[in-house]
């Protein structure tokens, strides 16, 4: 409440927290997030790719394009980092897969840093996912997120998707835009929100009360669960409220991409942050 | 308008018209929706073949279980049309691939009738479908359908995804609950929805209105693209307005299905059909 007096939401194009509290007094983030593994995160089609390019805070160790990427990348005047290597689309196809939509772009590049709870700015919506496994979703779900100029999107590190490959590409660029804060332990991360002075809201069928029917302020974390499953007991059990999303046809319940970008744009409306 | 005046828009959870239809003149589908040309429709998952099973429209030739979900049907008072064979997960699995998340249910379907334009009821909301070809996407926006009791979908009989297997499991039961119109040509189909009263909405990251700022009417019909592509020029040059969806954020497009429910939303909620 006295946060949205204070200044004006959402006003400078939202999606950089972090950057701007850097410069404020921000701690740097402790551990970099583990996008794979086995190797680095794997970026591929245009606009995944041009969005890390333009991203200061990207390293992009390796870059494979093909001659038009490369044109279009001139064109558009999209500064190249490292050396590309330019081949023909198959080789790109060989690498990933037939089904993947490149664009004749693919990046290798190191994991983003990970920020931690503590360094969210008490403002705007967070976004919480209790163990969303389905990449194209967690993708779509960030793309909605920068569209919605959300702070930040906290997630587990165990039964979530790594930010690479399928994830990065559903984003669409969302990747470079909004920080993904990972957890290991979600109901300890909610109890630090409420201490943070976030409402945290989780989302259920089975909600009391009507999301728009709730009185919400800022700071506002969204809280999702997982189709099927949906929220845990314990990540429940720590919301401030459970609200449903309300629906006047046959099928109650939405694909959790769906219903994200629902529970935003009705947040993001009540609490005036639509721009 | 007057439709809106007449009667009570969505009060009997939408989703089937034509059924309701039927009973008043309604004229019986000329033509099968070719939903896979190469053998039956393939339906998997609880929700999809609960659906399927429940629905009196749709004949299932065959029904492969596994013991719990016969069990699971049998709990629910599932009523089943064929004698099941029941079989070991293991079989189904081999069937569909180790992606498919089938829940020990299969069922080999013949596809459902395809209504025409001309037989729509001219209330509440219908959707049309630009060549949307991921069907995954195409089946979240019908879930997301019949969440808000859209009277039917629209799209062309080339370049949109058979309704069967991936786009029914992610449809989640919709593909029962909202007709689906398979037209040759999509210009033309708006032309009739033109002329049979609809109000054509298309929707357009370039749009020259938001969606928000549109006065709207019923019988609406929204107009979603391909993603990347969006509407083609026919189109949009047929639909009576082509708005946007503003949002605050730096990504100014959605996921399609993200698109569409959030379409819907909007348009149900300016119409009063949110119930």
């Amino acid at each position: 409440m006295s946060d949205r007096d204070r200044k004006p939401p959402f006003r400078r194009a939202g999606g950089k927290p972090f950057e701007k509290g850097r410069k404020s007094g921000f701690r740097p983030a402790r551990r970099d997030r583990e996008a794979s593994p086995d190797g680095p995160v794997i970026l591929y089609g245009w606009h995944t790719v041009a969005a890390a390019l333009a991203n200061p805070q990207r390293t992009i160790r390796k870059l494979i394009l093909t001659e038009n990427a490369a044109r279009r990348l001139a064109d558009e005047n999209i500064e190249i980092s490292v050396t590309p290597e330019i081949v023909r689309p198959s080789v790109i196809d060989q690498r990933l897969g037939p089904d993947a939509v490149h664009q004749g772009l693919l990046a290798e590049a190191e994991p983003l840093p990970s920020p931690d709870i503590e360094d969210l700015t008490q403002e705007g919506i967070v976004l919480v996912l209790d163990q969303i496994t389905d990449p194209h979703n967690v993708g779509a779900i960030m793309r909605s997120a920068a569209a919605f100029a959300v702070k930040a999107i906290v997630t587990t590190a165990r039964h979530s998707p790594e930010a690479t490959g399928v994830l990065a590409k559903s984003a669409s660029g969302a990747l470079e835009m909004v920080p993904l804060v990972t957890v290991q332990n979600l109901a300890r991360a909610l109890n630090q929100l409420n201490d943070l002075g976030f409402l945290t809201v989780g989302l259920d069928s089975e909600g009391t009360e009507a999301l728009g029917a709730v009185t919400l302020r800022q700071p506002l974390a969204l809280v999702l669960g997982a189709e099927g499953k949906g929220l845990r007991q314990l990540t429940r059990e720590t919301c401030s409220v459970v609200a449903r999303l309300d629906m006047p046809g046959e099928i109650k319940s939405l694909n959790v991409s769906n219903a994200a970008v629902l529970a935003l744009y009705i947040g993001a409306s009540k609490l005036g942050l639509m721009g």
